[in-house]
């Protein structure tokens, strides 16, 4: 199979942010195989995609999400933190089972894919119905349990499942599923349990996935219980030496950024969710300055409430330059390489999230003859600030194409709203 | 001519935000008529729309714009503040002629009317080009010429020129069009030209509109001319003994806000602009605990870079629990209201802005069968945390249906697109 996109604008969010007017950009299988001024080709093709007033650029990688909260959207919004999780949330997860959290992912990937998501990175439970959804659907993702030490058994079942689905699914969908271990939290995994989970990540050899600093109170919560800040603890734990993709990183001392600097430690910004649930504003850029792995995620939708990576990617744009009194911050180009080639690196799948010859073929085409993309001074600015998920013409996946025009080939969507509206009433039944 | 929509879940934004389920509403000429539960209705409709999934609500007002600027969308972004005005906006601006402000009105419309916006309210020059553009379009529109005292004749021909034209075109086209003065900032007007607005502003009996507070530098520049802050220097002017539209008014001490609450000042906040461009945070949780009237606006699309009001209502609704760390400031019934009731509040224009028997007929019909928008547990979390410009299905102005599943009935959105390329194109030419 051998695609060819011709007449097309690239925007590679390569190290240089290139972008190639009137470009080609071939597919061969799986892989990108060209990508430059166009040429006379002699080969054949299986399939030619005329590009002519549009743009190629990478699929958007969504860094931490928890995508069968979905079914959580509109449910409990505009309370406070502890409110929300503990009188809302909790309690209704705790209700979930496996055919919940299917349709739930199912739902999810369907908004992901048809904003232009092509990875995400997952932490939740019953992970073997999330797997399935991927397989099924055909996006890529990053795949790992919640593991806290704070139930009866300290945490040991959910070690083990999340050890039995690394082993199970690692690789698994054609390599589309990666999966890591998924310690929650500092303030939800004693020191002893992640240990545990350190010694199984050296069996395993894959990197780790953690919430961090993603709030005040968790902040004095850790400095009380063991007289330094989340980031230093997690340090003094051991957890820095592995791989590590860190959500939030809201609040940090001047230490702490040179600890993840360090460390190398991959962070999943996630402006939208830090806003809602009035968690804060991450210093970005600064932790940009100091040369740390920010990608961008859109945390579930119960705390966002949507999975759309244009707007995370916008508001990652917009939020710091306000908060900062300074318009130069995270320029669009940066806020274009966040929410794709730095979230890829971030979530450890460096073959993908870039326009580039070798890469995983995960891309988008996007419609530039749109009065609110009108005029075309700047193709990544009107990307950045002013495209919408309708603007996505076709979605690929490794080499796929899973979205035309804004239907889903892969997947029912009258289908999965049907379960998925069943499903969330059923467990809000009664609550 | 008669319209019914039937089965439709109505957001009213009244008072009470009082939400009604399976609903009619029925326009009758340019008013809503009816807004309330289902009926067996006897009488006959020139049209019946059925609204089973789907929304009515008021359509979105614009509390501040300068709609041709979007001949500049994406084309100077990421600078700093006086950089980008100085090098690149106020260069190109100076070019402007009024058939270049008649298309990027054009185009401005365009693009509002897809996303929702009913009304706006503009500033800007060449307005007898802008209100064409208005009234061959059918939006609804509150006009003023932007004022300033710097230019070599002292603003004198741009007074006359603004007074020319709320003679000539308040409460045309079919009463959609209203005008005001719009001296555009304290630092822009002398004293003695304010006083000379306010002249005219007496005998033609319509409101002003002003820039106010925007940035950290007006708030020194005036406090070292006059010894005052921006709001008491327009105060001590007698300017907000007058009815007026304040945009941005994000620098504000305590005083301050006892002044605008005091003179009643209609605010008109643009989250998007002021995080864009650096500007900073309004105050906008005080401000409405103190019962000032706050609207929402985009801003030009220069600053922004689009005209979405869904967006500007998202991120009125994210930006200050962030900024504030508490998750419940700004509900997401607070943020529908100031993008609709209050707004139309901040531009005088109280007849609209609600679904309402006795008030104008400008509203939307949301589709909810989207992924996205699923499950339903609440219409207006939806709406303001999930929803898209493709979502709407329905734009209708003045009892007028002038947009249906995107595609525009009074605007050649191909002929727009065209014009406003090649005057953006005319105009930068040898920048």
């Amino acid at each position: 199979m051998k695609t060819l996109i011709k007449n097309v604008t690239v925007l590679t969010v390569n190290k240089d942010n290139e972008i190639i007017s009137n470009a080609d950009v071939v597919i061969d299988g799986q892989i990108i195989a060209y990508a430059g001024p166009k040429k006379q080709w002699q080969e054949e093709f299986s399939q030619v995609i005329e590009g002519q007033g549009n743009m190629v650029m990478p699929g958007f990688v969504n860094a931490h999400c928890h995508a069968a909260m979905t079914l959580f959207r509109s449910y409990a919004d505009d309370l406070p933190l502890m409110e929300w999780l503990e009188k809302k949330i909790f309690p209704t997860e705790s209700r979930l089972q496996g055919e919940d959290v299917y349709w739930g992912t199912m739902l999810a990937i369907a908004e992901m894919l048809k904003s232009g998501t092509t990875t995400f990175a997952d932490m939740y439970f019953f992970m073997d119905d999330v797997a399935r959804a991927v397989e099924e659907s055909g996006i890529r993702a990053v795949l790992s349990r919640g593991l806290t030490s704070t139930g009866n058994d300290g945490g040991e079942e959910g070690l083990r499942e999340n050890e039995e689905f690394v082993k199970n699914w690692h690789g698994k969908a054609d390599g589309r599923i990666t999966a890591m271990l998924g310690p929650h939290a500092p303030y939800t995994c004693s020191v002893s349990f992640l240990q545990k989970v350190l010694a199984v990540r050296e069996k395993l050899d894959v990197p780790l996935q953690i919430h961090l600093a993603e709030t005040h109170d968790e902040v004095e919560q850790i400095q009380a219980q063991y007289g330094v800040s989340p980031v230093k603890h997690l340090k003094n734990a051991g957890l820095l030496e592995s791989p590590v993709l860190a959500a939030h990183c809201v609040h940090l001392s001047t230490e702490d950024m040179e600890i993840l600097q360090e460390y190398d430690v991959r962070i999943a910004h996630n402006p939208g969710s830090n806003l809602k649930l009035g968690s804060g504003i991450a210093p970005v850029p600064e932790l940009l300055q100091r040369g740390v792995t920010v990608g961008l995620g859109t945390d579930g939708a119960a705390s966002n409430n949507n999975l759309d990576m244009l707007e995370e990617m916008r508001l990652a744009a917009l939020l710091h330059k306000g908060a900062c009194l300074d318009a130069t911050v995270i320029s669009a180009e940066e806020a274009l390489a966040m929410a794709t080639r730095e979230s890829a690196r971030a979530v450890f799948l460096p073959k993908t999230g870039m326009i580039s010859p070798g890469k995983k073929a995960d891309l988008l085409l996007i419609d530039l003859q749109k009065v609110h993309l009108t005029p075309r001074h700047n193709p990544a600015s009107l990307l950045v600030y002013a495209a919408q998920p309708s603007d996505i013409k076709m979605v690929m996946v490794d080499g796929k194409i899973l979205c035309r025009d804004g239907e889903l080939l892969t997947m029912d969507e009258e289908k999965i709203i049907y379960h998925a509206e069943k499903r969330a009433k059923h467990l809000l039944a009664g609550i």
